[in-house]
């Protein structure tokens, strides 16, 4: 098999403390969506591939991973949540109560040129509010995003927030011809990335007057907030987010097409990686997708990102490992002393791993909790056994105490 | 789009309940991995072709969704967690702690007839040991195992163990040739479903003379147990397990090639679908798949199966909801005490979802709530706001209360 025995190129093997983090991740995001009253939805890997050929133009096209099954179907790998999500709501639309708040947090699979941060194979985490234009669904979904954050311990997130609407009326008033309109977007989105001066050269390559791109730039500047924004980020703070956490930013553009209102993007200050999440409100996408006249409003949040920002900033807990305690095992004769030691541990809930080969010395085993960065480790020797007692014994001081087994508990979880 | 809005024949979307059913499963699962201390290991969908193709015989490689990527590469789809588990230990057997306890709860993807009962993509909850060949290890698996159904619920769980070893003996001292072990094998397993009479019958089709046959089922049937299944059995018992699930079941064969010794199926008596799971251990394994000369004992765990039998003995908590309460909104000028009060409650921890559109009428929204299954709703009109109170409404039992808000909390939490 030779070099077949490796992970494909741009997909990952998530192993050890690497997985616990993900895994402590996904937990906290659950969390706030079920504390909001969100439910979950599952899609299949797998869909016709023309439900998602021509979505999102033929770039995106390129990056789907489809083929022909062995029925003779086309079939195509999860690229998105969005289109999924628009299937069942047009498969199920007289079973679903409206609003229909979901969320999904599902791998998407995408073709792309594998580099740093970026990979063929990535969880997304979505929310989405399906079913009302009231705009206390914005302010909700910005709260919703906001909680996660503070959830996780990162307290310093900011939201940048923008018009979509706002944005298209500035480009027309200030002369940018229909058909340019997104593709103008799009090069104004790089602002926060790139200069003025190389905005202003892309907005000429794309045949804008250097006047009009001038001018464009600096109407947006000015730009104050509108009612309507005010209005949501009231909402939002009345929710609980606090008020600063907000910027209006009127450059904000979002690279979708198919936002159709308030848009937004997170951003933790001290974390270089780039934005962690955005969304906004999509009206029309449903009818567009599925024919289905519903609006819409919802985020995506940047899992990859996300644990990456957390991890530099110290908020995933060092103890995010499987046991907290292994039971070593003293000697064969010794075996069912340590065996129910375990068993009461596991009884009262403590995560709780048992050495399964007696007869390896106790050096190897604790060796072992070493190499697992298992924080305690019990010996229970001869001399315990009469005494009716434990050795707990702290792996990362190297403290260790001779305490009843009822007592280890608190010693355990306290750490 | 047409006929392509809907979901691929073998493929299962989760919507609402089900979706919260499958997550309540998830996590019982889990709670029980992480107490015994087991690592989550995650894979991609995505592998090699040729790391997956001829290693469980051609009628199982016709079932692999293989294709050619983008990149020319023959890719495939995860088709069972054993193969990428047994590639993890060979890119990583440096790094990774023996033994290697890990569980993983992954998506596989066949291209099977689908029918009831069985899809093209499903659940694969996997829990194995790596590295000793210590007996305490099979008796920690069906420990594992049984404390999955005793944390479930599904208390009335049985379990029927064989020793592979013992019966490829037997076979071989019947007089079996040994060019046709694995084939008889794969009969004897038939007998929990087929009558003695139909597996001679087969047994005679694969050209095992009929007092071949004949001899080999009486001899099976009086075989008495193991001294090492003794011990097993008898070390888990010690681990927490009732002696009284296990049954010795000499003909228990499992029908695929790779166990070495103790192997094992569990049953819920009053659920009819068939096993739901088992496992056994399988030494050499590893050194067919990947070179690497480790043993292993482990399991595969019925996930749609379980779920089903819970379902039907009704251990699935009817509480499995989202949200457990609704605040409505009373009219537009009373949303923010209606904020403030979900606020609260999901500062409280209750998982609280608020109506969004504060024009819709109460009644829209108590309709809401029952088609979401939201057990409570809360109303806050202008009585309520005068006094401080809210009312509390069961939608069970339509009774409802005013009461102080902080009173709320464990009327909804004791339900």
């Amino acid at each position: 098999m030779g070099d077949q025995i490796q992970t494909l190129k741009g997909f990952r093997d998530f192993v050890g403390s690497q997985a616990r983090k993900r895994k402590w991740l996904i937990k906290k995001i659950e969390t706030v969506f079920e504390r909001f009253g969100y439910e979950p939805l599952e899609t299949p890997a797998l869909e016709y591939e023309s439900l998602l050929l021509g979505k999102y133009g033929t770039e995106a096209d390129k990056l789907i991973y489809g083929f022909e099954d062995r029925g003779g179907r086309r079939v195509a790998l999860r690229y998105d949540q969005t289109i999924p999500t628009a299937r069942v709501i047009s498969e199920y639309q007289n079973q679903l109560a409206l609003p229909y708040k979901r969320y999904q947090m599902q791998q998407v699979w995408r073709a792309d040129k594998p580099q740093k941060g970026r990979y063929r194979e990535f969880l997304q985490c979505d929310a989405d509010i399906i079913g009302t234009t009231a705009i206390s669904a914005e302010a909700e979904i910005l709260t919703l995003y906001a909680a996660i954050y503070t959830e996780i311990g990162l307290d310093s997130l900011k939201i940048k927030v923008n018009d979509r609407e706002d944005l298209i009326k500035t480009l027309e008033t200030t002369g940018i011809p229909l058909d340019k309109i997104f593709t103008v977007i799009q090069t104004i989105d790089k602002l926060d990335k790139k200069s003025k001066d190389e905005v202003r050269d892309e907005l000429g390559q794309k045949g804008i007057e250097s006047e009009v791109a001038k001018s464009l730039l600096s109407t947006l500047e000015s730009q104050k907030v509108s009612e309507k924004l005010q209005k949501i980020i009231s909402l939002a703070e009345s929710m609980g987010v606090k008020k600063e956490i907000f910027t209006f930013s009127p450059t904000l553009a979002r690279g979708l097409d198919y936002y159709t209102g308030m848009i937004f993007e997170g951003f933790i200050p001290e974390y270089k990686g780039g934005s962690v999440g955005g969304g906004g409100r999509y009206d029309k996408l449903l009818k567009q997708l599925v024919e289905v006249e519903l609006p819409a409003v919802g985020f995506g949040l940047g899992f990859d990102r996300t644990l990456e920002a957390a991890e530099q900033l110290d908020k995933v807990p060092s103890l995010v490992t499987t046991a907290l305690v292994l039971v070593t095992v003293f000697s064969p004769e010794l075996t069912d002393k340590s065996i129910e030691v375990a068993n009461y541990l596991r009884y009262n809930k403590v995560p709780t791993e048992i050495y399964l080969d007696s007869e390896k010395k106790l050096d190897r085993q604790l060796k072992y909790a070493n190499k697992k960065d298992i924080p305690f480790v019990i010996i229970i020797g001869p001399e315990e056994v009469g005494k009716n007692i434990v050795k707990l014994k702290d792996m990362r001081s190297g403290d260790q105490k001779s305490i009843e087994l009822s007592e280890c508990i608190s010693s355990i979880l306290s750490r």
